[in-house]
């Protein structure tokens, strides 16, 4: 693995005062921003390169599952590393893993299953050709 | 004063462990949550009724001016008013006035102030005619 | 079932604009607040009557699974209702359902894993005795 | 002034799909999440050195006031500079600038007033000496 993309790709947050909650945790609700965040941050170029607004396509969510291991809390350091984790056909899930800056403690695993929407038909479509390796292509660099 | 109509104006929320923040206040932010959310519940019948959407035309906050007297805590159970402060010629302020229900202690006084926009030409246009008396009719009910 | 007490757990909530995100609907992250909100209107009071924050003791989440079944607009009324749906040693699952109110369309269906934790030793610690009781009761009644 | 601290107190946000509402600008509400943000950014290391949590003492906020000029909109690159507007005896007002990065286009003008507030006796307490001084050198570095 080329080290340098990969570094590229990783999200950095610093847990704030307005994050927290009752318990002074990060609140499960905010991780999720934190995940769009990341995913804003590796996909959106390269969807636009893809055109997918001007083909009236949309990637949308249809599952997130996601473990809350470690509570973050004030001045935590987060990163969020993506990768692809499974291809279907008309679904890819990936894969949102978020740790503590410079350690191998997970706060947030999570995998966001996605579909790509005729968003005209509303109906999904498959996933190929050039958007597929696009993808994919984010995940060997 | 009719006391109905008025009460109907009230809006209620409870304070729950996500609207908290590190000091286990309700957040600044999350105050301007609540106070659109009860400019929805005050006004969103009246504008629809004015059809406002469909002479592309939609209010648009141009200030807010917001006292935070004294912090909201779990389980507090927040009332907001809301009354029309000034008319000006292009654009009118809201008070809204939150307050822990049954009691005058006063969490939070604000002055919202929004303009009539054109969504086309991005002016602000003159409220006036039936739209105008329309806001009015909501203070004297 | 008794009608009435299935019916005092539904949480409503309407949809507003500052709900929505780029796609006009409800966003994926805001979906967590409405269950959240959902979960203090079903379980707060019997927690409290179980006495557990004097016991140093509160529900942590673990792991949630949701699915985006169908997008939330601008003025959707939203059911939400919980069941348990799994009862393990040390944790529970609660199945909440969001609705289209009045009638069976799904809009998110979620699985949320909570354990009790010991907030101390920050650990888990076995769900038993009363409050395992009272947690079946909202079921039952 | 001296050109390179100045720029490490400006506070960079890309504005991404949820941070949006109905309209698709970004949410009022939200700004003041993007407030909150440039001001841990800014003082936050300067609190800590002064020791205020030490000390029982926090910043507590009393007003914000905050003219909304132009709306952002999805990708927009925002920039926030604080500077002290205000000092009293037992408050300060911090302007908050938000603008299009390198342009002169304002998109949210705010003045965040705050008060040093004794956490036991929930009153506020002058703002004096060496915390004063690091407040202000904020300005003249």
């Amino acid at each position: 693995m080329d080290y340098r993309p990969y570094m590229a790709h990783t999200t950095e947050i610093t847990v704030r005062g307005y994050h927290l909650d009752l318990y002074r945790h990060v609140n499960n609700a905010r991780y999720l921003e934190f995940l769009e965040e990341s995913r804003w941050q590796n996909y959106d170029k390269r969807f636009e390169t893809a055109g997918l607004k001007e083909k009236g396509l949309a990637f949308v969510i249809v599952n997130i599952n996601i473990d809350y291991k470690r509570p973050a809390m004030l001045g935590d350091v987060l990163n969020i590393v993506n990768t692809l984790q499974r291809i279907g056909n008309k679904s890819v899930t990936i894969r949102q893993h978020m740790f503590l800056k410079g350690t191998d403690t997970t706060v947030v695993d999570a995998a966001v299953t996605i579909v790509l929407m005729d968003m005209k038909t509303g109906k999904a479509v498959p996933i190929e050709g050039e958007l597929l390796t696009m993808m994919q292509s984010s995940e060997t660099n």
